[in-house]
Order: C-alpha cells, then sequence, then structure tokens
C-alpha cells in the first residue's frame, strides 16, 4: 500500500453507473518525512477521509476488495486514516 | 484512477475480435494544474468521451469492470467525464 | 493499452510447455509522434503482426482475455495491428 | 518478488474492518548492494518480520495468496525474511 | 513479458509455507543491446534457469499460471530460457 494525503475532490455527472455514490478523493503520495510527492491518484474512500488527511491506499485489483468497491471499476481506494508512521527518517 | 484528457483516437482494421466495436481514444495523463503530460495510453471508452475532455481513467484489471470491457483483452478504460476538480494546487 | 512496434522475436526451446508455440515479439515503446522508446516488452502475437508494424498491446492479467492466451503465463499481447492514429501531436 | 528493509509501522484505528489486527510495515527496497531506495510500500506481516530485516516483498494480487490476506484490499505483503543473498555486486 | 539475466539466488529459512521449495532466483532486466539494467527481481524459477543465462520473465498475476506457481504469493515467474533475440538493436 502507499500513504497518500487526500488533497481534494473530483466530480463527474456522467459516468459508469458503477461508480454512482462514490466519493472520489484525490490523493498525493507521501514521501517518508511526510513531504507530499508530484504523483497522485483518484481514489474511492472505503473510510470518509477528509482533506488534509494522512491514508492509506490500496491499489490494482485489491481496490476491489471493499464492501464498497467490489466488481466496480476501481484501481485505487482509501482503506484506513493513519494515526501515525513510526519510521526511521519519519517526520 | 487518473485523470486524462482526450486526445485523439486509434484506428485498427486487424485486430482481436473481441475488440470490435469498441472506440479506442488516446488518453495523456493531467497533472494537478490541468497541464496535460507526454504520459498517454489507449483506453476504450464507456461513457462516450469526445477529444478535449477532462476523463477518469481505470487501468489493468478493474479496466474489465465495466458492461463493455468485461473479459475482453482491454487494460484502460474511461469511466467519467469530469465535471470539476476541486484540488489545492489544481488550475 | 500502448502504442508500440514490433522490432524483434525471441526465441526459446526449453519454456513452460504453456509457451509452446506462440510467436514472442519484441515490442518497443511508441511515442505520440511516432517514434520508438528505449522500453520494450516482449508480447505474444495474437493478430499476425511482422516486425515494423504498429500495433496495439494490452498487458497484465487482461494479456491472458484472448483465445490463445487464457490462463497462460502470459503479461503482455498484442491486440490489433494499427492502421491510423489520429492525435493531437502525432505524426 | 522485491527485496525490502522493514524500516517501521503505520498505525491505524480508522480503518477498513478488513485490516483489523494486521501489522502493517514500512519496507523500503533494497538495490542488489544492499543500499536503501528512497521507494517503499507498506505492507502486511505474514511472517513476522522485525525492524532493520531484510525481507522478500510480493505485490497486487499476489499480495492476496496468503492465509491472512486472501480476499483482503492489501497489496502488498511480506512472505519471507532473507538470510542469504549470493549474487554478482550483492555486499 | 521481459527480458533477463540470471544474477544470483536469495536464501530464506523462515518464509510463507507456500514458497516451500521454491528457487527464488535474483533476475537483472536486460536492454535491448543486452547490456544488462539496475532493476532487478526476484522470481521463481519453473525452468531450471542458471546463473548467467538469459530468460524470459512474467510479472504479476500472470506470474502465477504455471504448475509450481499458481495461487501462491508470487509475482514474478522465469518461464523460458532465451536461445536468441532477432532485434533491430540487439547484440
Amino acid at each position: 500500500m502507499v500513504l497518500g494525503k487526500v488533497v481534494g475532490t473530483v466530480w463527474a455527472t456522467r459516468k459508469d453507473e458503477q461508480l454512482t455514490g462514490m466519493k472520489l478523493q484525490i490523493v498525493r503520495e507521501l514521501a517518508l518525512d511526510g513531504t507530499v510527492r508530484d504523483r497522485f491518484v483518484v481514489a474511492v474512500d472505503s473510510v470518509g477521509a477528509g482533506i488534509g488527511e494522512t491514508v492509506l491506499m490500496a491499489q490494482g485489483s485489491s481496490a476491489r476488495q471493499t464492501d464498497i468497491t467490489r466488481n466496480r471499476p476501481v484501481d485505487a481506494v482509501i482503506t484506513a486514516i493513519v494515526d501515525r508512521v513510526d519510521a526511521e527518517g519519519a517526520a
């Protein structure tokens, strides 16, 4: 999984019906020292993460293993809101 | 998922029969500020996106979770036409 | 999917028996302006593409969704021979 | 698979219930000479690896093929603690 | 698939039991001209490849489509020993 920071939201009216009702959050990847990277993805939120929160994100087919994303065209999902990172070099 | 901009179309007569009738769009990835990146993929369009539109794209096995791509040799699909991006640093 | 150019062939006698009879083509990725990139993959050919042809290639689990690659240890397949690319910035 | 070094732990209270009880380790990738790279992922630990240990890590859907990760939204898992690397250029 | 060169072996006693008996080879990726790249992965060997041999490697879920890797936490497998590469720019 990847550590990220929620920085925004994507709005779309015309979409695959399987995406109906899903919150599409923009998540920028975090470096180990807590700085945000340029790389970002749009992820479905399964845990109610708000803007500015540090999150854990699963990608690929693993992103479809939550109750709200199962069998849907989703390749990134927020699976946790991070309380703390204990690591050498972490901020 | 990834944000992209539809910039063109691929035409192919000789192809795997499972691709018959599918629109193959060229999608360049977008940075968060809305500028287009060099990186691009060819994606099947499931929502009728036109040239110049900003879209959401799913990749990998998740690209096969729409009605028109299921069980087909497709690894990228346009799943939404983006109305608005609300994000720190977005254009 | 990715646009590529077939530039060669790989020959192997000792191999997993599920690869028996498969043509293994070397495909270099193409930029949007038609120039070849350094990046290349070895792909199974499902459409009879010859050296020098521009092709469409699917990767990952999607590469196993053709009749000849199903359930085999193959992660890249040529799915179409490209007739034309209509795109901003295309050659 | 990828060689990595366990450098830390991620703590999260609010998370997808399928992650309950899983140890989330931060693993930095190793170069062949044993130096740590900047690239890191958060992986579920299936073998009891401690901080500072060199490990083997599987990613993508293969990360869900252990008893503790099956069908869960997990895209990286530690599958072995490495005793020794015999390689040209290895430290 | 990717062309690689076997450069070493990984030894691990404490591991997921599904990896028992598998030979874990270190494979460095090859450029088209035959030079080895820095990028490497640890792959299960399904064809008896020795150190120094040029091999074909499948990754991701496709790496689980051989008899010895099926349903196991393995994301890279050697599927062939390469006899010859015929390509523009190949050594």
